[in-house]
């Protein structure tokens, strides 16, 4: 797949546990993408584990990070019967930037009941949707690798912040790649924040939690981002993406903080 | 506050950065509760960074764990000027149970905006509510550490799931501790699971992610518990627990899967 953006961009050379790379530029705003940046770590994780779908994935982020010559360093943890754990850290300069873990599974075997308590987002056909520019998105380059598109065009694009810290919306990669388990961390983490229905302009990640439930069909994703409390500046994030035959794939939430 | 059953089993003897403990009994089912042991491992790191509060807390279970003699290792990753970054591990029998990573800040110095969608659960007072006994607990120890109150006794203590994976109830320190931010990693792994109302009768944990928002004002928490994706037998559960000042103190998710 080395002719779709993502995956030349989170190539890895070598045979590891660790790595030198470098992170390219197109991928963040004024920083480099934390879901870009997990990843990375999660394709340097999945390359030591014996299982080839990481069903959860957590990151620290410790330092904000820019394009440059980097290193990944990998630990497997523990190789289990069924599921496997591992540890990966991104370093840039010297400094850890992010620290991230995981669990490996094989979703392929997976059996077990199965119960679900809401649906997709109700969104009208992506061709009777309005897209979001990349002009729109105002110098961040993480925009202009996908395509969104909304039932309407969302009111901070406007300048109207609707007072509701929630959207619905399509999303998928702009060159034509189509989603799957290695690029679900970053497309959780690839939208714009929730809050910025609020008027609140600018946050910065603390932690990254996704849990990925299924390998997504080709097509475009449904996508529902919200913030439900925000205290002193901190907020979660959470997001689902379901994929094009109904199933929900990711289900993320992070711990950011509102920057001033 | 020694006097109490949670600081006395939580006590960490010795400097750090490593400590050799015992695990005690009472804290747990079959094995020891995930939440016990990530507030263990949340107090050592509490020891190694310079601030107050774990805000965000994140916890890979890599083997059950049975009470007995153990060791924890500790790592300050970085303290930044208002966030530190900790690592842990919970060892037993020469094996990694729990590996934990954790931020720390300052929540008494926080300042930001704020905005709150929804509430805490809406309950008669407690007295008017219905407790669960611990003989309904069935040899899990660990609600025995708890009182519990719901609005009416839950369909599956009485042999009849309701078939909604939620519920909300009144939780505390049985002995009268206190909730504060020690004990809420424990707190919000120690309740009922939501799908016993769907007739899943065990689970286990794989992970588990808690954001703690504030420190919480004494009395009764109010809870509220719910998965809303069970895929294949992996499902989130989500935990809010808001203090008695109606204030969100906590907000948990684990990934977890059914046991047959």
């Amino acid at each position: 797949m080395g002719d779709f953006e993502f995956d030349a961009a989170t190539a890895l050379d070598g045979e590891g546990p660790s790595y030198d790379l470098r992170i390219p530029g197109g991928w963040g705003a004024e920083t480099v993408n934390g879901g870009f940046m997990l990843a990375l770590l999660t394709r340097a994780m999945d390359a030591v584990t014996p299982f080839p779908d990481p069903i959860v994935i957590s990151g620290l982020y410790l330092r904000p990070a820019q394009p440059g010559p980097a290193q990944i360093r990998t630990e497997l943890i523990r190789a289990g019967r069924t599921t496997a754990f591992a540890q990966a850290s991104l370093w840039r300069e010297g400094k850890e930037s992010l620290r991230a873990s995981a669990a490996f599974s094989d979703l392929s075997t997976a059996s077990g009941p199965g119960f679900t308590v809401g649906a997709a987002p109700a969104l009208p056909p992506p061709d009777e949707c309005v897209g979001m520019e990349p002009a729109s998105a105002r110098g961040i380059s993480i925009a202009e690798r996908f395509e969104y598109r909304y039932a309407e065009t969302p009111g901070w694009i406007q300048g109207s912040p609707t007072g509701e810290p929630s959207a619905e919306f399509y999303m998928r990669f702009r060159d034509g790649r189509e989603p799957d388990m290695a690029s679900l961390p970053l497309i959780v983490d690839a939208a714009s924040p929730a809050v910025l229905e609020i008027g609140i302009e600018r946050v910065t990640t603390i932690e990254l939690t996704v849990h990925l439930r299924a390998r997504p069909a080709p097509g475009w994703l449904r996508c529902r981002t919200a913030t439900r409390f925000l205290s002193d500046g901190y907020h979660e994030e959470d997001f689902e993406a379901w994929d094009s035959a109904g199933t929900l794939v990711a289900q993320s939430r992070q711990l950011a903080i509102v920057l001033r």
